[in-house]
């Protein structure tokens, strides 16, 4: 995260305390010895860890009867005060970034499309720019301040450095973008890459809830996957991870742009499926809704693209399901427009190539508009700005 | 972990003294101050922790002046005494038990082997009946109880429920080793997968120590992978993990005994390569031995067959780095001897796939003999001993 001020920071500096307020925060309310259970600390370490995060308001106490036992002391459940404060996030796409407004609990309250002038990064930050002051100006009006801002990018993005390191799709190079953004924005910035983002919004409010270990797949112009494994995001030793779009499916396939053949990309990304039904058909195909028109009108050549693409996912998705056995995958993304179209490949490709009770991994969809990934840039700025000052080492 | 009695318990039933004991075994001697910045813990919970793990004799204080500081309280370093309790870890092959007996820092005293009558769970039972009984022997000239039993199988194992899903190698379906071993022997037992037996002995004394993120890539009969993801050994929510054996390399490729064709192992297991030499040169080949005489006298075919396997391998590690941009990958098993007939074609193939950052992993090759497999179950038989009551909820 960079900040160029520090305009709030959260009231606790334990790994304990962090872990109770993410504990509340996607299974509240919780009592005190639910949330002591969920997050495996002693009740007397939740009493210790909530006092300051109630005296600052983060976290409420319900004090009506409805949870308290008939025996003991009363159980009043805790619950994160979503009003305390508010986080902007904001998805870059190709052509138009979209911005939304969420209160603490990460609940949506606005959301604004800009459209970008051009990919690079001086357009795009003057897009940013206005769509952060235009929500801001939102957020007044709402009486809580803004504590965080968090941008959702695509390809090799390093979040503790604040920097894009290569996005293929904005033709970026080592971008400082958390430092540019908190320069022209006043606001504390987090950067991340926008498959992990959209999986932290999935891991705490999404059908990742309360699972240890799943996967989120997104299909469209990229083939991506953001992968939680014990309870964390995997990010890569290295910033890369989840590279599903680049397993291979087929030596002799078609050429892709990491300069390989046959990546599950360059047989179901969206230039893959256009450029594939245009060779198929012999007609022009513009875009994907070109492409889609074709297939879904039974253009002969047109379905096959469609049916080899999502045997492609399918294999990639086993290959994540045998590597690491998630108890569910979530596919997600643009591309479930054509879903129709591939869902059978996927799944009987799925069945064929995992191994073992791999195959009992939960294999579902989730449509998941642009809106969702941007809520998932302002979870990840949520996320920073409650656990600034947890460093725990790795073991 | 399955015990028909309870010989001993370890003093500590909190997440943090174990976590502290792991801490010391694996990066000990250590001061409190030291311990406590690496296991994220406070001094005072590290001091709390410590105090019945030194009175049961599991931790000892040096007390001598080497690490004392010029000014302030002395540092005493801790470190575990590993002469306080013995482990036995034994491998199961198809044709022997590998069997170890371990001191409480896992220190190899004393290893065995034993032939096996055949596979079947009688015959090996016998067999490490036989190894254990031996070993409680050479313990008790040592002069310290023997707290556990760990067993690794290849295979899907179910280390919880402390059974043998399946293994192709034995041909076992559900077996429950744990309590049949348990009842042989009367020691608790640890039943896991050999290559995350392997794999945790690693993270714990071997080139994983102090990494959040590494692999460790097994060639030999099979073809495996322990993965160590944000510092645990994953384990797959329905048991199966780290099939890099299943991860497909060619569609059109040979096939392979899980159902699919073309998968690391069925260009790279030992069996692949004694069939496709045989095929290649029309020589008769009856094991790998004869495979590696014939590649290493230069017999046109042979050495096509093991660049062939290399270049599977290679791909198989690139797979795995692009999902978990792990820090290391640690290549070792039986199939080592060969390495220098596939080394190259491992790299080459590794670079190629990987993507982006995601390259910069550290590949290395580690031989590990079997004794250092049955020195991973005794491994894990420590692990059960001193987390049996660590039942930390996943976040």
């Amino acid at each position: 995260m960079h900040s160029s001020r520090r305009a709030e920071t959260f009231p606790v500096n334990t790994p304990a305390a962090s872990q109770v307020f993410t504990t509340v925060l996607s299974h509240g309310p919780l009592t005190r010895l639910e949330a002591a259970r969920r997050a495996g600390l002693s009740p007397a370490a939740v009493t210790k860890a909530v006092r300051p995060l109630i005296e600052a308001g983060y976290l409420a106490e319900d004090t009506d009867g409805e949870a308290r036992p008939t025996l003991g002391r009363p159980a009043n459940p805790l619950r994160v005060n979503g009003d305390r404060a508010l986080f902007i996030g904001a998805k870059v796409t190709g052509d138009e970034i979209i911005g939304v407004l969420t209160d603490l609990c990460c609940r949506m309250r606005v959301s604004r499309h800009v459209p970008l002038s051009g990919p690079d990064p001086r357009s795009v930050l003057q897009a940013l720019t206005a769509v952060v002051q235009d929500l801001l100006s939102e957020a007044h009006g709402l009486g809580a301040a803004v504590l965080g801002l968090g941008i959702a990018v695509s390809g090799d993005v390093d979040r503790a450095a604040g920097a894009v390191r290569y996005s293929p799709f904005l033709e970026w190079r080592d971008v400082p973008l958390a430092e540019l953004a908190s320069t022209a924005t006043g606001l504390p910035v987090t950067v991340d890459n926008d498959v992990r983002a959209l999986t932290v919004a999935e891991q705490w409010f999404g059908a990742g809830a309360g699972l240890s270990d799943f996967a989120v797949v997104t299909v469209g112009a990229g083939i991506g996957c953001g992968l939680v494994v014990h309870g964390r995001v995997v990010a890569g030793a290295h910033g890369v991870a989840g590279e599903i779009g680049h397993v291979t499916v087929d030596p002799a396939g078609p050429p892709c742009h990491c300069g390989n053949r046959g990546c599950v990309e360059a047989l179901a990304g969206d230039a893959a499926i256009v450029r594939q039904v245009a060779d198929a058909t012999g007609l022009p195909v513009a875009d994907t809704a070109d492409a889609l028109e074709l297939a879904h009108r039974g253009v002969t050549g047109a379905r096959e693209v469609y049916a080899r693409a999502g045997e492609a996912i399918g294999r990639g998705i086993a290959t994540v399901a045998n590597l690491l056995g998630p108890e569910r995958v979530i596919i997600s993304g643009e591309g479930l427009a054509a879903y129709d179209l591939f869902a059978e490949q996927i799944r009987d490709a799925f069945a064929a190539a995992a191994f073992g009770s791999a195959a009992r991994c939960d294999v579902q969809t989730r449509p998941l508009p642009f809106e969702q990934w941007a809520r998932g840039a302002a979870a990840t700025a949520i996320q920073s700005f409650i656990r600034a000052d947890d460093q725990r080492p790795s073991r």
